[in-house]
């Protein structure tokens, strides 16, 4: 059944380091994937992107079918030609954006009726429609579509939402379209309920899928209450099959939910945080903005091997995000998007050689440190 | 008494062919330097800049010295480290920013003193703390402090405003400290009216500079009168001295002022118009944003060598530009900035193959040609 094909070629305690082979191209895991909600990662040239180690990227569904619109997409060759990024392209499923951007909302059996937060323009999801457009749009994986479970939520809203969810997952995977190095994903739900979580992986295995997605976690919830879900959920995932961390995360959370078994990540946090001045470093998250840093002529890090770190100096950066340039966006997303790379680069490495407790101890300990001190 | 060596290599008509040395490099001329506002490219990185051919950019004193301030950029190594711009430098004075962008004003003999936009913060500029700060950046060229003339203004008016720029040359050279590699403009002012620019032109040349501008033009007077005052004033600059157009201009602009002697160039408008989705053809000023541009699979333009249109769709950059996305700034930009200076190569060859008429020639019937049709 599978299209796509996938090696754990080690473990470490859960964790696993892995090779994913899809139509266009292989990725080594455990791996974060860039967002490109808008068939661009913000501020990054997609050869800028590939030279900070990504591999996959991810394409939202919800931005793209509104505008430029799926069908447009798959007439100009498909997503990864439109937006020239020729690697691997995971798109979730819309689900998630439905809820959380559009305007008014009306969800029933048959899917979701909404209106585009762009032109208020009227749209309809289904699962049949979420895959028809992840098809046209050419992604490697396709993401089921589900309802995110809003958080805080009872356990029987949890289990109402989780079951329309699973019945959505069947159709999804009725709907999807097999070709060889192409793949689907179901995603678990059931929120922070260790019951609920196991009956939807029950459910999502009977039905079969070339990997497994963890969703509507990191919602609210906590990094404890997260790892709790994890621990209860990521061992009743297929083994043979990769696991992905919806939405997640900060650094820590992405050490910590490795070390739980799973094996990829997106998240829109470095790009984002990049854009309004704030910069992940090995010891803390530098606010580039802070008056502390406008004569500082120091690299943001150390020994970073992106652009802003070999070439500017802080008080640069802190000049051009007070100025509200450009440039500050382009250099501090691709440093962001560098460190969260070496992050999963460090984590493959230390998996594959039986070290990661160390590396955990490592990573946690210059966290502890925070920021370099006033020169 | 020149810091700054200029050959003339070759002529062809008016026109110049030639070759400016500075302390951080060479420049051949006619030259376009792309504006580096607030120690930036505005969505360039410096690298990118240097790869359209750009070798000398400038700096707005302005701009600098409101933030991060003069002090602080020579604390950090000057414009060019700060920056990470190896290259020459050309710094304005401040005169033009000071009248168009701050708050409360107030000239006299001495100076100007004004209001940050800002902070509000007050501030005085003189022809002196000019000097002062473009040495503080480490301006390769430095410009005489003056008073750009508005327009429409009368003789008089435009008289007793070029009189004070001319005491204010003076200054301007007595303050500025020599140093090999490193150089001082005077420029010349008297709006549209010929004997105020003959006037002006001959106290400049009494003074003595390493190059010679043209200010005040290009503020809504036209291009014939534009090219009138050009006629006029040119011939009237030392022949052995780079001449430098202020604020120039669209190709056509530029096209004609090398026609008649004018060595160098600056324009916020490739930069500015990039990011508005402007972009600048062989055959037109194509409105990216425009909806006939939503589905075409064509690059901007066959043949150019820049990013945007070697990878990319008009399709795909109508999106990005609708969408607001940060990438199309940087790629239409990118764009602009090729299309200036491979403009300026063709002009440079043209002059020295003496086929500068010629050139002229094809350059004006492609602008005729107007965009491609839709496929």
């Amino acid at each position: 059944m599978s299209g796509l094909t996938f090696d754990v070629l080690a473990t470490d305690g859960a964790a696993r380091r892995g090779r994913l082979h899809t139509a266009h191209g292989t990725v080594e895991t455990p791996a974060f994937m860039p967002v490109g909600t808008a068939a661009t990662v913000k501020a990054m040239r997609p050869e800028s992107v590939a030279e900070t180690g990504a591999e996959i990227i991810l394409g939202n569904t919800y931005h793209l079918m509104l505008r430029p619109g799926a069908e447009r997409v798959a007439e100009l060759g498909g997503l990864h030609r439109f937006m020239n990024w020729p690697g691997p392209i995971l798109t979730d499923s819309g689900g998630f954006q439905v809820m959380s951007l559009s305007g008014l909302r009306k969800m029933t059996e048959r899917g979701v009726t909404f209106q585009s937060h762009i032109d208020g323009s009227k749209h309809e999801l289904t699962p049949e429609r979420s895959m028809d457009i992840q098809r046209l749009l050419d992604a490697d994986v396709t993401m089921a579509f589900d309802e995110c479970t809003p958080w805080p939520v009872s356990e029987a809203d949890a289990a109402t939402s989780m079951r329309l969810s699973m019945r959505w997952a069947e159709r999804s995977r009725a709907a999807f379209v097999e070709r060889p190095g192409y793949g689907l994903f179901g995603i678990n739900q059931g929120s922070v309920y260790g019951d609920l979580r196991a009956e939807s992986a029950e459910r999502l295995a009977a039905i079969g899928f070339d990997g497994y997605a963890v969703g509507g976690l990191a919602v609210g919830e906590g990094q404890e209450a997260m790892f709790q879900a994890l621990d209860g959920v990521v061992p009743r995932l297929p083994a043979d099959r990769p696991r992905y961390l919806m939405g997640v995360g900060k650094p820590a959370d992405i050490v910590g939910a490795v070390a739980r078994g799973i094996d990829m990540f997106d998240c829109v946090l470095p790009t984002r945080s990049g854009r309004t001045g704030q910069a992940f470093t090995r010891r803390a998250v530098v606010n580039v903005k802070n008056a502390r840093h406008a004569a500082d002529p120091r690299p943001l890090e150390e020994g970073c091997r992106c652009p802003a770190c070999c070439s500017y100096s802080r008080a640069y950066l802190h000049h051009l995000i007070r100025a509200g340039e450009i440039l500050g966006a382009m250099l501090l997303t691709w440093h962001n998007l560098v460190h969260y790379q070496d992050l999963m680069a460090g984590l493959r490495s230390a998996i594959a050689e039986g070290r990661l407790p160390d590396f955990v101890a490592g990573f946690q300990a210059e966290q502890a440190r925070g920021d370099i001190e006033l020169p």
